[in-house]
């Protein structure tokens, strides 16, 4: 009866669930413009347009200094930002987010067999784009099957530790562009052992203006700060207009910074090059001009997982590990929600509908996002005046984009990722748990050895290790009584300590000689699975080859039917309700001869109290 | 007083530790030759020399055979069983293992780069002989730092899923030999598409010969079985010896029925050859003689480490695990014990010993390993003799082995492996548990679709998402005090766990309007880790931003002591004794602005009671 009830009632949930599912609330929930654009209010637009217009001055060099740090030809970077913007805005929820290259996504790019030249304007891009491709089916896949819980398993010691390395990394690799020499960038070691051999070639006027590059961006970057103090501190106060102006232009200057840097030297370059100095600098050179054609990814790209390897599951899961971190974060502030399975859709669309417009991944930015916040925008129409921007710039920009020079790229990276390297959590891990600093420091030099895929991959694992230490060592207490040895586990056992139980077995019982008995107290066991229940079949083969007797006390009924489900023969002769039963039933099989012990059992006077009275059939039903 | 106490108990531990590790006992147990041979008796050495001839007769056509799977030149199989049981007899523990190329290991090397060219007899075998290197160096490694315990987490049903899986692989991968078609192998559907596009180019001779060869092999098999069944029952009765000497007969001939197949067609082709007819059947033909030279691997092969990739991992700890597993199977029924981690030392000495004489990485062989323990073998010594067959084979028989045909070596192989395949186990879970089915049809599919090498590792990560699922959905019990909400979580707070906890907060009080308060109890939280510290951090930024009240109550010693650590400022006022009175703080302060609230929690009546009051150098010095 009572099965039947429960039955009835999960029938119902599961049909409650579907009508839920399919309801107008959870298609708006799929839809959030639904939501959104109903309430749009005419004066947002003009704080929607500065934003995405102050967005796309940030992500215009950010993009072309992305590509190389993807290994792809420089347009590819502003391809990749071009689509999010508009697929963002139909389903995302934050306002904050936009969606485009990012330097973490762009490097573990460029460590997926896309660097097949070491030339990035040489380079094939179809591998970053079936990459993206990818990329966004399995996260649309994920966020459907709200399986977006699996990046819980990313600690943020590893985040930190990769993210340090790949920031140093990504800096290190830019330096050949501020010395103007030319070789490959892998990993960090590697990098910095060719840099040595190479650094006799460096052009010094590439160095200059890198540097020089540095300094601007700083100062810029001063101005910003300043601005954003003094425009806190004044707040309420009245200002002169004057001030207020040239407040308002240093902050736009600072935050700008980037594109003010990359036009400024262009411009410069392009007028050495009117001149007739053509070689002062080393430029971006020619790239294709125009809005990347509307075309499927090369499926037929030979060998395509062996290439993409590991990365088809690293890069969705560190893209929407970014993603849902910056849109949580300024949903806190912004005191709107954040559901993360949609993120994980909308993400996830961005990167399927981008691979169609030759985007490699892409993912939210944090420091695009902090400036869209900055800037007062309203609502995700932002992120479609930032990709027209983009695609303006495609169609009529280019012609000016190869005048870049390399160098001021290159400082536009290095002094953005400085400040990624995340130096300060060292102390804090050495106070509260050095254990973790284990994982960081695996993360982190990992990570510049081997690459931060690998890295990545191997501190997760770490981190996986450390906790699930107790689970594969679960406590246990042995005593003896007589020559029965009684061994109580602590917790529940699961297949990573199966190994521990039968060490337990060999220490304690099998190698000890003469006549043993072993009893397990499985009070404490409130699950198992089936790699336990096997093992524990092995071990009573084994027991019954060396004459030991098992029997097995207080056990929950979770496991007990799943013990007498499996194939041990005999099942109910291990069984009893309490240890002192089955000590009771040991001492008095010393006595019998072995023919006669079943029938001991069956009639001994613990019998009707043990599970083995439940009929098999009654025990299955109850759990259904 | 306490603590200075334990601190020396520590150091005397450590003391008495490296003692022990240096006593002549622990030393003893790292060479166990040293114990066993002193106690040899001289008619061991019929025993050992009858054993390791047997062995050697399987070894010699599986060696030849593996090698084909592990898509390199035929005589790498038998470099590959040469050196193994010479080293496994100073080293290891068990008399019964045998090591050698195993069909699985052969399956893993092939998937790792080892493949560069389409006919495994023009492969460069340098890839393969350097993960053999790198295979032992980390199982020497991980079994000097103990760290064995880490295959605890690759559970039985991944292996049943990989075994399975790399069965069919294998057996699919050696039909176009029966058939005598040219193809490359891959993964299973791979191989599925290629041979239906090659199979109307069938060689009959060759199909004929390879079905020919599989009844032969069933038929011999079904002899040893009658002759072990006969010799059992017939056990203590008398027998004619002319029943003796056929069962003996019968038993050899069905024990070494791959070294009977191979040498039968060997002559075959070679007689028809004779006759000039050297077209009937495709033969392995020509092969390089001798004993492989002495060499250090090459390390100056190019992208060592992308080309190996994660099988470095990988392999030492599938080697280890089909090693170990065998070893205590063994151990169990011959009465010895085995330790893992001195078995993790001696076949990982096999594997780094071995790479020098141009081994791929090896492992104990379950099959051969049975065939030792039925041939009586006595010790380790069986070893020597099997490889010294091995090598004189090398030296005087490799212008023979030309003449193999490759459908009867490929019959010996596919004969093997298809007892390998574990459909039993699929009924045993749904009986047992039905979500471990997950688990083997994720590693079972994968490992067909993308090869083995990644199914595993999928399979691995989906057993550990099961596992921690529990870890990272702690129950918790949240109920409404007024506009206070308590949050009881039900279990330890690990860095998976976060997001819940976050997601709790959002849904019960960030997002609900009004003034709200936060109490967490923490009564069930034994332990947490940085990740959660910092996460918690965040949170409190955040509820200070929307104006929610935080308190933590029933803080355990180890989780407070980290709270105390960390950069959580005025640490102090967060933390209450017991639930009632962070619930009283509330109420007072909903009267008092919040400039006094600070004051007011100082002199609060729960004040005496509270963490807080422990002064911080105390609680440190308790833990130390």
């Amino acid at each position: 009866m009572e099965s039947k009830f429960s039955k009835k009632n999960t029938q119902e949930k599961v049909k409650e669930k579907v009508i839920t599912y399919c309801s107008k609330e959870q298609w708006k929930s799929r839809f959030p413009f639904v939501t959104w654009l109903p309430k749009y209010q005419k004066d947002w637009i003009i704080s929607d347009v500065i934003a995405g217009l102050t967005v796309g001055l940030t992500v215009l060099p950010q993009g072309l200094a992305y590509a190389n740090i993807a290994k792809l030809p420089i347009q590819y970077g502003l391809y990749s930002a071009a689509l999010g913007g508009f697929i963002y805005c139909l389903l995302g929820m934050s306002r904050d987010i936009t969606i485009g290259p990012t330097a973490i996504m762009s490097l573990l790019v460029s460590g997926y067999g896309v660097a097949l030249a070491d030339d990035p304007e040489t380079n094939d891009p179809t591998y970053a784009i079936l990459l993206a491709f990818f990329c966004g089916f399995i996260q649309i896949m994920m966020g459907i099957f709200h399986l977006g819980f699996v990046t819980n398993f990313i600690s943020s010691v590893v985040i930190s530790g990769f993210t340090s390395a790949a920031a140093i990394t990504i800096g290190f690799g830019q330096l050949k562009n501020i010395f103007g020499v030319k070789m490959a960038s892998e990993s960090f070691f590697h990098d910095f052992k060719e840099l040595i051999k190479v650094i006799k070639y460096t052009r010094k006027w590439d160095t200059l203006l890198g540097v020089s590059c540095m300094v601007v961006l700083a100062i810029l970057r001063c101005c910003k700060q300043y601005s954003d103090r003094q425009t806190k501190n004044l707040q309420g106060t009245t200002m002169s207009t004057q001030k207020k102006v040239l407040l308002k232009i240093m902050w736009l200057f600072g935050t700008a910074r980037n594109a003010v840097v990359v036009m400024l030297t262009c411009g410069i370059a392009y007028a050495l090059k009117v001149n007739g100095m053509t070689t002062v600098f080393t430029l971006t050179g020619n790239m294709t001009a125009g809005i990347p054609p509307l075309r499927v990814p090369d499926f037929r790209a030979p060998n395509i997982l062996e290439v993409l390897n590991s990365g088809i599951i690293l890069i969705p899961l560190i893209g929407f590990l970014e993603n849902v971190a910056i849109a949580k974060g300024f949903g806190r502030k912004g005191n709107y929600k954040v559901d993360s399975n949609q993120e994980l859709i909308a993400v996830g669309a961005c990167n399927l509908g981008g691979s169609f417009l030759s985007s490699y991944p892409i993912t939210g930015s944090f420091s695009r996002s902090a400036i869209n916040c900055q800037s007062g925008v309203r609502s995700p129409l932002a992120g479609i005046i930032t990709g027209s921007l983009v695609l303006i710039s495609l169609a009529c920009l280019t012609p000016l984009f190869q005048y870049i020079p390399k160098a001021s790229l290159a400082a536009v990276i290095i002094y953005s990722v400085i400040f990624m390297v995340d130096y300060k959590i060292v102390p804090n891990l050495w106070r509260v748990r050095k254990m973790d600093l284990v994982t960081l420091f695996t993360t982190f030099f990992l990570s510049l050895l081997l690459g931060v895929e690998y890295g990545t991959l191997i501190g997760i694992g770490v981190d996986l290790l450390i906790l699930l230490g107790p689970i594969s060592r679960p406590g246990a207490k042995t005593h003896k009584v007589g020559n029965v040895t009684v061994i109580q586990l602590e917790r529940g056992l699961n297949y990573p300590a199966l190994n521990k139980v039968e060490n337990l077995l060999d220490e304690h019982v099998m190698f000890m000689g003469g006549v043993n008995s072993v009893i397990f107290d499985f009070t404490h066991v409130a699950d198992t699975d089936y790699s336990v229940i096997e093992g524990l079949q092995n071990v009573l083969n084994d027991c019954k080859l060396l004459n030991v007797q098992v029997a097995f006390a207080c056990v929950r009924q979770k496991v007990n039917i799943k013990l007498s489900r499996s194939n041990i023969p005999n099942y109910e002769k291990f069984m009893f309700k309490t240890v002192e039963d089955a000590l009771n039933e040991f001492s008095d099989n010393d006595l019998v001869p072995e023919e006669d012990e079943e029938e001991t059992v069956m009639g001994g006077d613990g019998d009707s109290d043990r599970y083995n009275k439940v009929p098999e059939k009654m025990v299955v039903e109850i759990e259904t």
